[in-house]
């Protein structure tokens, strides 16, 4: 067992929320129970938000994750978000890169000193032109958790090439995967050496 | 397949966000997957915080909700809270009797206009002296949903008698269940006539 009483604040869109996920786990769901199997007291707080960008979460996680966190338990927040943003409308994006960049300097800069944070960078969706998007996102919002001291964690490039990732979006809607998508995302997070809640044996 | 896009904020404390559940899934999880695997689409999302009171959520569940409702879903809220106002703090309540029926109807009542709006009401404790203000405070919020036309289900009486939902809590931490005591009031949920995505055949 290890000591402490953690409160996790999962804050992002649908990828964080589980869409697609017929046990409505989520990956999130997956790596809080992994956690609660190694023995860590965890409390795992989904806030994730489908459709949800970085300005709608800019709106928001303030008042949401201070409402969850009381003053006897120990507060983390994993930001996820980004893919929402680089959907196209009409001429522009929902999000163009500046204001995307603004945003994500906002929320991750405020919320850093406040508690322990990381950050799981947006999954590809599955149409060609808008993961291209994504993935130069993603470099950008990993070089500015870099200056933030906020560890990042790269999705876009490396799951747009993993053929379990593919057949589970085709499983899924075509945009979000099914559980085994959601699983493959866990495994990730679980084998990170940032992540908190060591339930790997490395 | 039923048709709609079924959004369901789930609105409570730590019983709705399912602390003591080591999968993580609570009862909310439970009914949502089984909406799901009955052909709905749903979406669920737990809005469940330990330790609130009804004057916490007066605070919250706009805000919350709203964030979560897009123009194309259809909007569905079940509340459920009412065990931590019971709570004894120095010679009074956390939240006393009058406060709490306020707030039931401020929150319950603005609801209820607006979308599609059911009430679960508190579990027992395991506490006695504060289960039998549990059990009346339920009859009392029972009245409230009654005269607001809001479903009501009642679980604090029916629960307290049941020694599987006893051998749950003795199996959690005391207060809280562990997973079979979800899973009963999930089935309770889902053998309630009132409840929107019937996945029980009568």
């Amino acid at each position: 067992m290890h000591p402490g009483d953690h409160r996790v604040c999962f804050v992002g869109d649908s990828f964080v929320q589980g869409t697609g996920d017929a046990s409505g786990l989520g990956w999130t769901g997956r790596v809080a129970a992994a956690a609660r199997a190694a023995g860590y007291d965890l409390t795992a707080y989904n806030l994730g938000v489908r459709r949800d960008t970085s300005a709608d979460i800019a709106a928001r996680w303030q008042a949401e994750c201070d409402a969850r966190f009381r003053s006897e338990c120990t507060p983390y927040i994993v930001f996820s978000f980004g893919a929402n943003e680089m959907t196209a409308l009409d001429e522009t994006l929902r999000v163009p890169v500046p204001g995307s960049v603004e945003n994500f300097l906002k929320i991750v800069g405020e919320a850093q000193p406040r508690c322990h944070v990381l950050f799981v960078g947006p999954p590809p969706v599955g149409d060609a032109a808008q993961d291209v998007r994504i993935a130069t996102l993603c470099t950008t919002y990993q070089l500015l958790a870099g200056e933030l001291g906020v560890p990042y964690l790269p999705l876009a490039q490396t799951l747009a090439g993993d053929p379990a990732w593919a057949r589970a979006v085709a499983a899924g809607d075509g945009t979000h995967p099914d559980g085994d998508g959601y699983a493959l995302v866990a495994d990730r997070v679980m084998n990170w050496p940032a992540w908190w809640f060591n339930t790997v044996t490395r």
